[in-house]
């Protein structure tokens, strides 16, 4: 995910515990039977294991724009038509950017041997311009923090290549906050650039925002201010930046930068939709949901195929176990979600006018750790209404429901900005910051039991949604 | 460390617990009593810190042949002549390997996306020859083993790239069980080449020999059989071990393998030799030592500036204190044990008719995780004569001797195979092979403390060898 968007005013209020039966149930007895029945055959079930597998092994990365993004969406819709869904693919204008050649390389520093230079590892950020194809060369300067950019100022700035280097807190990310631990990282991956540009800097390095120390560097979408020039931009890894950072110490350093990235023409991509049609109330549906697209480093196993793997598993229990849900439900793979948000806008914007069909939005794009309950956007007093979901998911160690303000999904946030009671599971963050955005996130990080755990989730918590016997509040 | 030299005909017989005093003392309460000050004074101290970051993040990478090694050199000879060492050069040829590019991309697969390929991470072996510069394409096929290969035969592999898909043991390696588990895994990556080359591969790709689960790739020297066809030979990281090898499983699989090493005639390195004089006995000498060469692809912090950088300390230490050894204590900083241990062979050769003046050498070169004692390479029954050492060092919580067969460490193995008393730090080694022989072996992974009870160990061992009442049976 690009979770700047989901965290960025977002703030976890309570943890709410029910302490007694609520008077009315909002589901029958028949329903809780049947959501226990679903949970029993995800926690047995590999199918949302075997398509992560396919999407990320046999597919590969799938960044907005390329081949293998296309490739996906016609995969995850053949997928949903074998199992009888209605298949709807939705076409998006996505940006298309390509990454090149990316080397970096210290050609001046303290103790350096006569005839060599010490490599940077570094990526370029997502949607960054390029240097010139030959290089740029310059002299490091480096800032802890926006504050420090400021007191340097432009007279230390101008000229030179700006290194980020704010760390990503790792004991706040072992502590169970990894989201918040993200939040201040990356927006130095987002903003550096032009906060840097703006006092004249020809280029600017961002320290990785993540936790990983293997020597990884950690992409993801920059955004340039309008009114100011664009520079090139790179994520280091954090061994990288505490070298620079260190020699910049002792005396001048000068890095030769290599960043070829391409920003082709916006191309056509795809949300896939698809619908396993209600029984009682067809015209109102229960979104569950993940992106396609991933960054081009790894495979985008954690961010996000086993989302959209979720996702797709839900109908497929329904129709193993014979179970038809009253309201419709509506997988859909997003397009788009790193780097535009085009999937998540067009879909809104195309169903702007049939806005209260949306019972409830659920989205899965933070990976696959340990489940441990959801969070929901909305009107808060109608938590209570989800209380025999969470006892049902108390079974599998994920009976926490948590309020959250500001939404709690990227793609489904416009949804949840027009009112549609949104949902998310609620993970374990601890490790997920150590590979996202990285070349490590591949399909051996995917652990198959808590995979399972979530697809039982989403299935358990889109049923009880499309059979829940009162609206909820909006 | 090239750790195969090593654990290849090593076994761990015992751990010796000292259950009582021994009748005669081998050491002088006095130098028991210079043991404790210098434990005190080195767990104090950041002088090794200091040096492992120098070494590390002013010079780098430290292959041998390259301008970076042989500025390492003068480096340390520069300190030690600082502390009013004397020091001696001592000239050996070394091989010379230069990494080029080194690209690989899967072509076809099951599942690919029209005009796309997908990435395999990987790194030239030390010592492979290259692939045309233009790359080379062929069929994959995997072997799980050296066994499984055998099966396979001629009529399978001829022609073919072969995978040699044998998995570091992370759960033995967890256990306290890191040597082992390495030397198990580091077979392919020396033998793969020619054991795949003898049946007609035209090159081999070898799953990376270490715990990393971040797409990082472990490069090591190989040694090509004297009467095999030399073929190119890289490591790949563990995903792309597993991607490779789940493929192939569902079809054919090819590879483009580009690889442009170049290995260029021999060049001149020099062995760092610094003597602090014995008071008493100036012509025995106690080697402290570690290897100065590293691989390319980190700036080999763990592997093995920390061991050269423990082992200047202790002088420094002695000096700083004021203390006197009665033996010689000797500073070695090898050259080249990495890729064809020509430091220490040619260190052995040139003192092979004074063998009897060499008491005792220590080497350090399995990082710097937390020491739990120290090994001994040498005749059982002289162990009770470390007891005074041991008793101070389990004050530090490094109290274990252990005996082990086949020597203690690479470049002292020659002199222990000319009858040398040899030592080295016990290590625990469950996460030295996580970052051992990657980019990611950089100072970062330096934990401070565990840096000053390596300098301490060592000071405290050189020391207390150097003071000895009693010769070592031999």
């Amino acid at each position: 995910m690009n979770v700047l968007r989901f965290f960025i005013s977002c703030f976890i209020f309570t943890t709410f515990v029910f302490a007694q039966q609520v008077s009315t149930p909002s589901l029958s007895t028949l329903s809780v039977e049947n959501m226990r029945k679903i949970q029993s055959a995800a926690l047995e079930s590999d199918y949302a294991l075997v398509q992560t597998r396919y999407l990320t092994n046999n597919i590969g990365p799938r960044l907005s724009g390329s081949p293998q993004y296309n490739r996906a969406a016609e995969y995850v819709a053949e997928e949903m038509r074998k199992l009888g869904l209605t298949v709807t693919m939705q076409k998006v204008k996505v940006p298309h950017w390509v990454r090149g050649i990316e080397t970096g390389e210290i050609v001046e520093f303290s103790g350096m041997a006569p005839g060599t230079t010490q490599k940077v590892v570094l990526t370029a950020l997502g949607g960054s311009v390029a240097t010139p194809d030959s290089g740029l060369t310059g002299e490091v300067i480096v800032a802890e923090n926006f504050a420090e950019l400021e007191r340097l100022g432009k007279q230390a700035v101008a000229g030179k290549i700006v290194l980020f280097n704010y760390k990503f807190d790792r004991e706040l990310a072992a502590a169970g906050f990894g989201g918040d631990a993200y939040r201040q990282a990356v927006a130095y991956r987002s903003s550096g650039a032009s906060a840097a540009a703006r006092l004249g800097a020809v280029a600017v390095l961002v320290r990785s925002a993540g936790g990983s120390q293997n020597r990884l560097t950690h992409t993801g979408a920059l955004r340039y201010a309008p009114d100011v020039q664009k520079i090139p931009a790179a994520a280091v890894s954090s061994e990288d930046a505490d070298l620079i950072s260190h020699l910049a110490g002792e005396g001048k350093v000068r890095i030769k930068l290599t960043l070829t990235p391409k920003t082709l023409p916006d191309a056509d991509a795809y949300n896939v939709i698809a619908d396993l049609k209600g029984s009682e109330k067809p015209e109102e549906v229960v979104i569950v949901s993940g992106h396609l697209d991933s960054w081009d480093l790894g495979t985008g196993a954690l961010d996000d195929a086993v989302g959209v793997a979720a996702a797709m598993q839900v109908p497929y229990l329904l129709k193993k176990l014979g179970i038809t849900p009253k309201r419709t439900i509506r997988v859909i793979a997003y397009a788009n979600e790193e780097n535009g948000l085009a999937g998540g806008n067009g879909y809104a914007e195309a169903e702007k006018n049939n806005i209260v069909r949306h019972f409830a939005a659920i989205e899965s794009d933070l990976g696959a750790s340990n489940t441990l309950g959801f969070l929901f956007s909305g009107k808060e007093q109608a938590i209570p209404l989800f209380q025999p979901i969470s006892e049902v998911l108390s079974g599998q160690g994920a009976g926490i429901v948590r309020w959250q303000a500001g939404g709690v999904g990227a793609d489904i946030g416009p949804l949840t900005s027009l009112g549609v009671p949104s949902f998310a599971p609620l993970f374990d963050t601890r490790t997920y910051f150590n590979y996202h955005h990285t070349t490590a996130d591949t399909f051996d990080k995917v652990e198959p039991r808590n995979l399972a755990k979530l697809g039982s989730l989403m299935a358990v918590l889109a049923y009880g949604l499309a059979e829940m016997k009162v609206e909820i509040p909006r």
